[in-house]
């Protein structure tokens, strides 16, 4: 019994305009009710927090339904179970949800799994052998379908799912030229992930530096900003060329229509394939897309960072800097234990 | 022996700064040479002119490369054989090329093939059975793949190119919604083709216009124009919605950047598809989509109709009216017979 906890939570109290701000968000905390059968108290170990929960602060179509005001933000979790009055969890077992940003939650047994990693940490869960590890896969394997020898350049190359998408369009062969924000980001892609190159999109003369960067033009091009960055990759595509439309990170924030060099034109030209997709989209293929990145992992060949900020009240900062591109790899928060 | 005739020519002597003016061409005469061993001498009948040539006018990476100064403008072509050195041709054999503007050639007889169109016109393998009912074919069955009860959006609905598309995509048992300029245009697409509805592009509020006539949203868009007219069309699209992208012509005579909303995020929150290309992409398939556009045309299931200038003279007007929109169906300038 831990009735004497309260529950800590984040709402969305306003609709931001631009950047999200402290203002848009509420902290509120409220004791936790008891457990009626088949439910379970969860505590939050790790909060996970994702570009694409901007879109659904908004009120406008995006991927998924705009978030309700005054609500959780809900969103991915790696939580322990505290309590159990079901008999498919025991206290201790770690699991995954999809209930957000707050530190406890009393779920019914189907809205949480456990997790089985065969040894990886429990966040990964969240992240490398979650859905962004999941929405590399998918996206560059089934949109993008690099070749051996070909091109593959990756923007938010050193994000939770560009890392991910280089690493993996090395494993089959391609030549990887990531695109990010900073110069720590550029070495980290080539001196530990093994990018063959890597171009820091602040450089004045991003067109100049990416054609140096791909010698050969662009044959697949994993798309996870927009903007100006691929304004510039578009004019590199080589006939036949592919591109997953994940993320436009650098949109979100714009208070302003999203106008630039109309794209079609580019396709037209060279025959190539642009396609927007959602994780979900392959959602009966998550198992084969887990399997293998777990084994890429076990095998050394899929490495992965992690971005920790630690503490519950600090995870509206930990999502804002997702914008100004302070994370290398996923990006989560981590709540302490304090059982 | 004909010695004494002259071959009419028109070069490009400039490249046109937008739309494309008298001063961009010249009018040539020259005799024609004494032919050799496995040459023809082919009189035109029939000469295309295409949205696509004003690319190759421009000194810039298109579908195919630029066109040379003061040559002959190339393309397809209908003629019908004058003499004969070659064992494969006879006198008055009905022949198609890609000679281009010109009344007269010397071919080589790897360069003509004999038409072959099953009591078909012989101007018919210029467009509905030739480049453009292709083009049609391959775009909307590979790309769009319409389903049964789908709404397929064409805009350039009443040209070459789409007024096939429409046709097939009610074959496959679609909903057809043709965007055009003319109210003329509007309801030849709903009299005489049967598309479900028809918006002309001029009316103000055409995104309106667009919603009313798309109750259901859009599930394929075949793209002949771009700009603002696909700029409201890419409002509606479904989730997993197709966009082949055939031409962009209301962008050819632009002398500054095509800018507008990017397609990226309208891509991204539907899961859409949109790809570039070329017919000669699918040139491996021309004899699949020949037949079965000349199997819907004995049967009557598919209509066309042609735009005909009278004239070598009138070939750059022809040419420059594709851009004003004055065509219904395809447009041909068609050589008077002088023999």
């Amino acid at each position: 019994m831990v009735t004497n906890i309260q529950n800590r939570q984040i709402l969305l109290v306003s609709r931001p305009a631009g950047t999200p701000a402290a203002e848009n968000f509420n902290f509120v905390s409220s004791p936790i009710a008891e457990l009626t059968d088949g439910q379970i108290l969860v505590k939050t170990l790790y909060i996970s927090v994702d570009p694409y929960m901007r879109g659904r602060m908004s009120d406008r179509k995006s991927y998924v339904a705009p978030y309700a005001l005054h609500e959780v933000i809900s969103g991915g979790v790696v939580g322990k179970v505290l309590e159990s009055n079901s008999d498919k969890f025991i206290v201790g077992d770690i699991v995954l949800g999809q209930y957000g940003w707050q530190t406890h939650y009393v779920a019914n047994e189907k809205e949480i799994h456990k997790i089985h990693l065969n040894g990886a940490p429990a966040s990964t869960a969240l992240g490398v052998l979650g859905l962004t590890g999941l929405t590399a896969y998918f996206g560059l394997l089934d949109i993008g379908q690099p070749k051996e020898g070909e091109t593959v350049v990756v923007s938010g190359a050193a994000g939770a799912v560009g890392s991910v998408v280089g690493q993996i369009a090395k494993l089959k062969g391609a030549r990887v030229v990531g695109i990010a924000g900073s110069d720590e980001k550029v070495r980290y892609l080539t001196d530990e992930l093994g990018f063959d190159s890597a171009v820091n999109y602040r450089n004045k003369e991003l067109t100049k530096a990416l054609r140096s960067a791909c010698p050969n033009g662009v044959d697949v091009y994993f798309d996870n900003v927009g903007g100006a960055v691929s304004d510039a990759v578009l004019r590199l595509l080589n006939h036949g060329a592919r591109i997953p439309i994940c993320g436009q990170i650098a949109q979100y924030n714009l208070t302003e229509p999203d106008t630039g060099p109309r794209a079609q034109t580019f396709l037209l030209i060279n025959s190539a394939l642009m396609k927007g997709f959602i994780v979900s989209d392959y959602a009966a293929r998550f198992s084969e897309g887990i399997t293998q990145l777990g084994m890429w992992i076990a095998e050394g060949k899929l490495k992965y960072r992690e971005s920790i900020v630690h503490g519950f009240d600090n995870t509206v900062d930990a999502f804002v800097g997702l914008f100004s591109g302070e994370n290398i790899g996923k990006q989560l928060v981590q709540i302490e234990e304090q059982f």
